[in-house]
């Protein structure tokens, strides 16, 4: 259970920019800016962590809670440009990884970091 | 009608890494890296667009597959870091929404640029 | 006037993390995560200006204290990043400039979007 | 040696730019989205790299001119934005180096990558 679906999620932010008249701001450009800058505060918190650090982030309750909130910030501009660009993101993934599971099949993939840099 | 539910996609974006042993590279840095990427690469689409060309972004359906292309892309990596964390990302935005709703009355937060920068 | 050259601030750069034995964070991935957070800074400022408050984000001394900021912060990263990994920035600059000053004919790049997103 | 000098390079790419008449497209919010886009780009060669490939990535000759090509468009972009905004990158950062000297004393700074987290 993940409480409330995408959909209405995005309806909620939409609404919550609104309220603010802050739909004035969300163009997709700046939208852009606003996920780049969110996606380097969560790089501000592995910056210097070794790989084992990493692993463990979440194990310090307040860290993972910084964390949370981090994630939780670039979803939520993740969804506001969506929503801005008419764009479902569950469905667009859904069709990105038809067409990866194609282009990526299992025997020529298997363990190869060259073929994972260019599909996920 | 979004198709499957967020953890669904989650599990087969699991799944997905797994078959082809992805798995070892998907450390929570790796991950902010290949995140910072997709995010590069969508900033790419919009970098040299007016605010005008941007809001029609989608109008021509080969840039709009484009744009689809990416956004999925950084949702994708963005699932897959959350997943390797351990966190859910439903729940935490609406964790943070109701956070925000607190720290941004809607009376003095109104039209207000230096707010829309702290908040969302 | 620039005061020292790239050079000297380099090895400055390199004997402030000497010094206080930072140089074992400094490697490649964990410099580019910072480069990353202080790119997303720099986002900040600009996220939700428009335009030609953008262009005007130095009038505002304390704006532009700002920004000079981030952007020392930015270039000292890169500093960092190239003086690890061995690279003059200098000098690599001007050979891409050299290859792109081929690949951009002035008369076929004239006013094009779609040739300043490919070249710079 | 370094070549030329950077202010002698940055009069370069601005005369590149406006020859092609694509001073236009280099307004500071663009300007900072290109830079996130090569950012995203060196970014992509380090994702799946370990530790220890990444501080070898150099030693492979095709991949070296990767890395070099990225870090000299990242410098080319964040040159071009210091330029259109008017700041000189090596004296900014120069006095961003002596405000982190006093920031950071070295008795109290020492191996800590939480200050290394906070300074440079």
């Amino acid at each position: 259970m993940s409480g409330k679906e995408q959909q209405e999620i995005t309806d909620d932010l939409r609404k919550f920019a609104d309220e603010r008249d802050w739909g004035q701001f969300h163009t997709p450009k700046n939208l852009v800016l606003a996920l780049v800058g969110e996606v380097g505060e969560l790089a501000e918190i592995f910056q210097w962590l070794t790989p084992d650090e990493a692993e463990r982030v979440t194990d310090d309750p307040k860290v993972a809670e910084h964390v949370r909130d981090e994630l939780a910030d670039v979803y939520g501009y993740l969804l506001r440009l969506a929503d801005v660009l008419g764009i479902d993101l569950n469905t667009a993934l859904q069709e990105k990884m038809r067409s990866n599971a194609e282009r990526y099949p299992i025997d020529r993939s298997y363990g190869s970091a060259q073929k994972a840099a260019e599909g996920q």
